[in-house]
């Protein structure tokens, strides 16, 4: 029994998720009858500062979503309470499906400023409703993914394990996240609910409290790798190299007994890894990995690499879990097109893009990624592949679009092999990656 | 029909909501017959540096589930695929419900570093199974609340307003965090769900996209105006001065309309305000009120009121919805007690507080907070205000610490009267607010 890998988001009531005022206009457009196709479309006008590139993350959810939205009678009921809705209008939202279109780059694609994420095309009143919802499930999974990827690079090759469910923002965040962990490329996560929804590996270690709780910290040892042979002992309750020293002794005295790692929690995790890999070496266990966790982030983590610290895997928590150095990413869904026609709100001193897009990435000979042109969806540039694809169509998700989210682990795999280093370092910095517009594009912008 | 003030959670398989070893131990202590019981203590170490106190929010829903929680047979089965549990531990766990006590801070509690928000008193694997649950419930509301307060204090009485659902992380943290809002004193949201659901009054204005689907800026108006009496107009669309004239024109021309107000969203909020309102007053409309939004946080809504901009309400979004500035806290949940001993986790350079406790609060002659003193719980002071009351107790939900989350919001207004003004600025900065440890705390935590 597995929940992994199923594009089903539970409702939760989501179509109540959204903002009042899309309501309001969706009411406005239906009485004055506007129901001229529109394109909206989902960018960031600037990557955070401390990041290179983001990884576009939770397109399919929001597209599975979007597909699926209903109005139920007791959503009616609320709304019809609030006095600001007429009877006809609510029995045709009660009737409403989505009908429209929603392209998306595929889940795990390294995305940067102006560049679309989702664009969606369907009467005005559908694809301004959607605004909400959308912008709050690609923001976190976009938000965690990126924060995540830096991890992986950080660690080298080395495991690194999702400890942070405590201290994110809420269940969704916990739950969903984990979703975003497996497509940035974690190892494992402690948290039960979202590694079995999300499939990725659980894994687990042990508590303070759990030591603390009996008399004598060798026979809280004894006691848990009785009951879980391979496991992992954390040693930094009391003494972490005294704690090395019981575990020796223990494995000697017991010699059935397994411990597949050790954890350090606390302290100089650089100095207590040499001391501890050192005192196990010298007792013949050299297959005893050691674990460090403590308040890492990618700067840390690459600086105890660095070092020449013998740590084998990472556990991160609270940095990751709530991206901590950029808590928010700047996501605009803004109207490009209308009837036809490009439009844009004009914001003096920002990139101002109208228009339906298509994003074209370039490799070189040698399959390293070289630089992006955005262009209008209607170009056929010559070069390039087309990153944009539809995974919704008149309302109905289309199944090859879907699949893409399940390859998408393997995609940030792939793509971090083809990135300049530029992008791959994790000081805070410009990237020299080129994005450039195509003519069609320029020749648009130009004119707003 | 409504959600509103429900102390419920909806259920989102909450039992597999914790991290794996919580599991691991659990059936650890099943097995080794460790039954005694514990106390586990929710504090934090540490205030963000940017905050002068927190405000407790988030134990009542905490408390709740926790006496609601049950493990299903769907869990149970994925439990079995992991390889690591017993059947008969399995079957234990299906029949498992919880049958300790918990003890919380009333929600909207100004609490400080060290001071218990919830204590935990049950079997240890009890008590412990609630770890991760309660830290990320607790942890959401009150990091929310806990900004959301400081706005409240900026604006000087001046209504806020939450917008900021598309930019929170994830789903709960949007409707749940309007929970949060409620109780640290905002006026509404525009959060559909989050606002019926928590019972938080519905605000909404219009987008850009709104006008630029209109050929023409007045029309629109005019449009939104008919369909909703008394609404707000986004004047910043094309140019924020122009679109006030256009409104007052169309207020002359058809002059059954009603403007409730106009809603400013770029430029210097503070000049177009100004100037805003002059042209309005001159047009014999007074009574339209200015709304500001963009960006905005305490800060900024402070100066503003301090050059006198003549603003009367404002809307909050990404800055609150993800407390940019402090997105964590540094929560713990330690075992304090077992088998009637004082137990702590040793930490060198930090405050170590074993033993369970309370908390006494002491207001002056004139009503004004005066210091606290942290106890131990089966000290009696002689003066100062207990605050830890018994929300559950052997499993069973008291009604009667229930019904104070209703009365969260009164509590916030009611001490925010009564704080030192240490407290109630907005800068980093420690305040000089007493916090002293009573002569049996003091005397345990010597021992330790």
């Amino acid at each position: 029994m597995t929940w992994a890998n199923s594009p089903q988001v539970d409702d939760h009531d989501l179509a109540l998720l959204t903002d009042l005022y899309q309501l309001t206009m969706l009411q406005a457009y239906w009485k004055e009858g506007m129901s001229e196709r529109a394109t909206f479309s989902l960018f960031f006008r600037r990557l955070p500062p401390t990041r290179r590139f983001m990884l576009a993350c939770g397109q399919q959810h929001a597209a599975a979503l979007a597909s699926q939205l209903r109005f139920k009678d007791h959503h009616l009921a609320m709304l019809e309470d609030t006095g600001q809705f007429d009877a006809r209008f609510l029995k045709w939202l009660g009737d409403w499906r989505f009908s429209g279109d929603i392209w998306c780059l595929p889940e795990g694609t390294p995305v940067f400023a102006n560049q679309p994420l989702m664009e969606v095309d369907a009467p005005i009143a559908e694809a301004q409703l959607l605004e909400s919802l959308i912008m709050n499930l690609v923001q976190l999974e976009t938000l965690l993914a990126s924060k995540a990827v830096r991890l992986v690079l950080a660690a080298r090759g080395h495991p690194v394990v999702d400890f942070g469910m405590r201290r994110m923002h809420g269940i969704d965040a916990a739950v969903r996240g984990v979703r975003a962990y497996r497509t940035a490329g974690l190892d494992g996560t402690s948290n039960v609910l979202g590694g079995l929804r999300h499939g990725l590996a659980l894994r687990g270690t042990m508590a303070h409290s759990y030591i603390l709780a009996h008399d004598d910290e060798r026979e809280a040892f004894r006691a848990f790798t009785r009951n879980y042979p391979a496991t992992t002992l954390l040693v930094d309750t009391h003494d972490t190299l005294a704690a090395v020293d019981k575990i020796i002794d223990l494995l000697a005295e017991e010699p059935t007994l397994e411990v597949a790692a050790i954890r350090l929690d606390s302290g100089d995790l650089g100095e207590l890894a040499t001391a501890a890999r050192d005192r196990l070496d010298a007792a013949g266990h050299a297959d005893i990995r050691i674990i460090a966790s403590s308040g890492l982030d990618e700067h840390r983590i690459a600086a105890l690499l660095d070092e020449g610290a013998p740590i084998d895997a990472f556990g991160v928590g609270t940095q990751m879990g709530v991206s901590a150095d950029a808590p928010v990413i700047d996501l605009s869904y803004k109207l490009v097109e209308y009837a036809g026609i490009p439009r844009l709100k004009h914001s003096p001193g920002k990139v101002n893009l109208p228009g339906r897009k298509q994003l074209y990435r370039h490799h070189d000979e040698s399959g390293q990624l070289a630089g992006d042109t955005l262009a209008l969806r209607d170009e056929a540039l010559a070069t390039g592949e087309p990153l944009l694809i539809p995974l919704v169509h008149n309302g109905q998700l289309l199944e090859d679009g879907m699949a893409l989210a399940f390859t998408a682990r393997e995609r940030v795999q792939r793509v971090l092999q083809q990135m300049p280093a530029s992008l791959r370092e994790l000081p805070p910095g410009e990237s020299d990656y080129p994005v450039t517009l195509s003519d069609g594009l320029e020749a648009l912008a130009s004119r707003y």
